[in-house]
């Protein structure tokens, strides 16, 4: 088969990889439909974290299951599947508590690189999802989608808390951001404070439910958003970017005992305790858990409830996945989708 | 009126000072009862805080109201109150939310030094709760830790989501981190370890409700806890210390998906943003907000349903307040009750 790998900063090459097979009885294979890249598949196409050897691209993904090992009892060739990045068996004590991403059995699914023709999934039965029939093709951006960049502005949102009537500020324009303000939305919340000075990001995120737009960063935004609630601060804040100016903006504009979620991966933070101790907000997030969301995800989606697939405004064969690579890093591009 | 002032690390004296007044409408003169010394004025006594001016000191304390202001409606002169570290309007938003010490109003109740024989106390109808009657003299220990350590406990369980059934950890055997025990057996935890390498403390600590002591500190605490949780963590962990150590040793010890309390006054600590990501806990705490904690707390006391009072092992008059500073940085006393 073909598929993305990565060399070096800058360098993503689309060549022959071997094709996948069943390894562990629990495994399936699947045929991908679509694939996408991701805002944190740019830390190593930017060279912020390091590549130290030709490495597969991808772990966002769906497709039709092609086959499956001899202990997989859920799910069958020929179904269509959504799986999110980490691989989980959904029995363990914590994925019955809703973190399938730190499953206790959990293998990273982008391991065998998504940006590609096929896949091998481990834990198939606890981490592939499928649908109620085969998508028609307008469905299929949105059940990508759901994946990642849905599934963890989802739990971005549920991290922060939202709830029917809160006030939500979302730190971050990227997909998640704008997908964390779609969850908000989905979630009740009554006002939606979008931070973005990119104005296509900005009609987008209002599309999504967005009811304010602050353009300020750093300390003005904080101002900003302090300014739009009564000087206290958001309710509910979502980051979604991952830096320390991200994660400080998150923090100060919450008020006292509200809720940070925080789901942009985390690059170079070191979060100074004082401060944090005396802004009395509650902070929770990490890698998002999307099988927990998924079958909800799936059932909003397959009802044409949301259409989270508007997030992908460059639609690429494959091949090309280079230059979906080059779009979003010079944010020509929000999100790229490929098919094989 | 007498009472203690810090003039540098190690000096403090018991002094002349001006007896307080009445300077805004709001406020109440309370003649003390009983005050104490807090773990976290050791940071003064020990130079990890700076003392730059001659300072009164002591933030805990009971007593007698003396005398109100004009604008004082639920309390009058002769009652016995309790109250809190932070003054809170108990009405603005954040107070109506249970977090009153970060109250849009709040003010340091410190500031005038507890640790004497009267007290100026702002905002005391928001601030201050009146038992149903004078106690009896052996409930005033107990009382009197309602007023800091016990309500701090409190809130590190609660901010650690304690409920029925749940496995706690609590890092820190000071009086907050023994009464944080006993708070979580209170809330119901079915499991609680208590980290603690003090022969003494750890009886205190199983007279709290500690089910489990776990003597290693740092990596091999984690180890133990995640040996006496199935390899998980703990549902809850209660930091009561404020180090970077004693916050990575809380961290380390939950389980993905936990709860961790923070209540240590935190100093030079930074979170490794990577590894709280990681982490998956959610982490909750800053200085409690006693007064939501007040009316529950008092009606436990009176009701003889708790003895929190059990963590002052010196009990000593006001004029030897030095002592008492001595004995707890020496480790030969948890906590000193005063008496003026």
């Amino acid at each position: 088969m073909r598929g993305a790998v990565i060399y070096a900063p800058g360098d993503v090459r689309f060549e022959d990889r071997d094709d996948p097979t069943i390894v562990d009885p629990t495994d399936a294979v699947i045929r991908l439909t679509a694939s996408c890249v991701c805002g944190s598949d740019l830390w190593d196409y930017r060279g912020i974290d390091s590549v130290t050897q030709p490495t597969p691209m991808g772990h966002e993904y769906v497709g039709v299951v092609e086959e499956v090992g001899d202990d997989v009892h859920t799910l069958e060739p020929g179904q269509f599947v959504v799986g999110s990045f980490f691989a989980s068996d959904n029995t363990c004590p914590i994925c019955q508590a809703g973190y399938q991403s730190s499953c206790v059995h959990r293998e990273y699914v982008g391991a065998g690189g998504a940006q590609a023709e096929y896949l091998r999934v481990p834990l198939a039965d606890g981490t592939l999802v499928a649908t109620p029939d085969l998508p028609p093709d307008d469905l299929v951006p949105s059940l990508l989608a759901a994946s990642d960049v849905l599934g963890t502005g989802w739990f971005g949102a549920v991290a922060a808390e939202v709830t029917p009537g809160t006030t939500v500020a979302v730190v971050g324009d990227g997909a998640v951001g704008l997908l964390g303000i779609l969850a908000a939305s989905q979630l009740g919340a009554e006002r939606i404070i979008a931070m973005s000075r990119h104005t296509p990001r900005q009609k987008l995120a209002l599309e999504f439910g967005a009811t304010d737009i602050v353009t300020e960063r750093g300390d003005d935004g904080v101002a900003r958003v302090k300014d739009l609630t009564d000087g206290l601060g958001a309710d509910s804040v979502i980051e979604a970017v991952g830096t320390q100016e991200s994660m400080l903006q998150a923090i100060r504009c919450t008020r006292p005992g509200g809720h940070v979620g925080y789901v942009g991966v985390a690059h170079g933070v070191a979060l100074p305790g004082e401060e944090l101790f005396y802004s009395h907000v509650h902070l929770h997030g990490g890698p998002a858990p999307v099988r927990r969301f998924l079958p909800d995800l799936i059932d909003r989606i397959w009802n044409q409830r949301i259409d989270p697939g508007k997030v992908f405004d460059l639609d690429l064969p494959l091949a090309q996945v280079a230059e979906g690579y080059r779009a979003m890093d010079e944010r020509r591009a929000v999100k790229t989708l490929l098919r094989p």
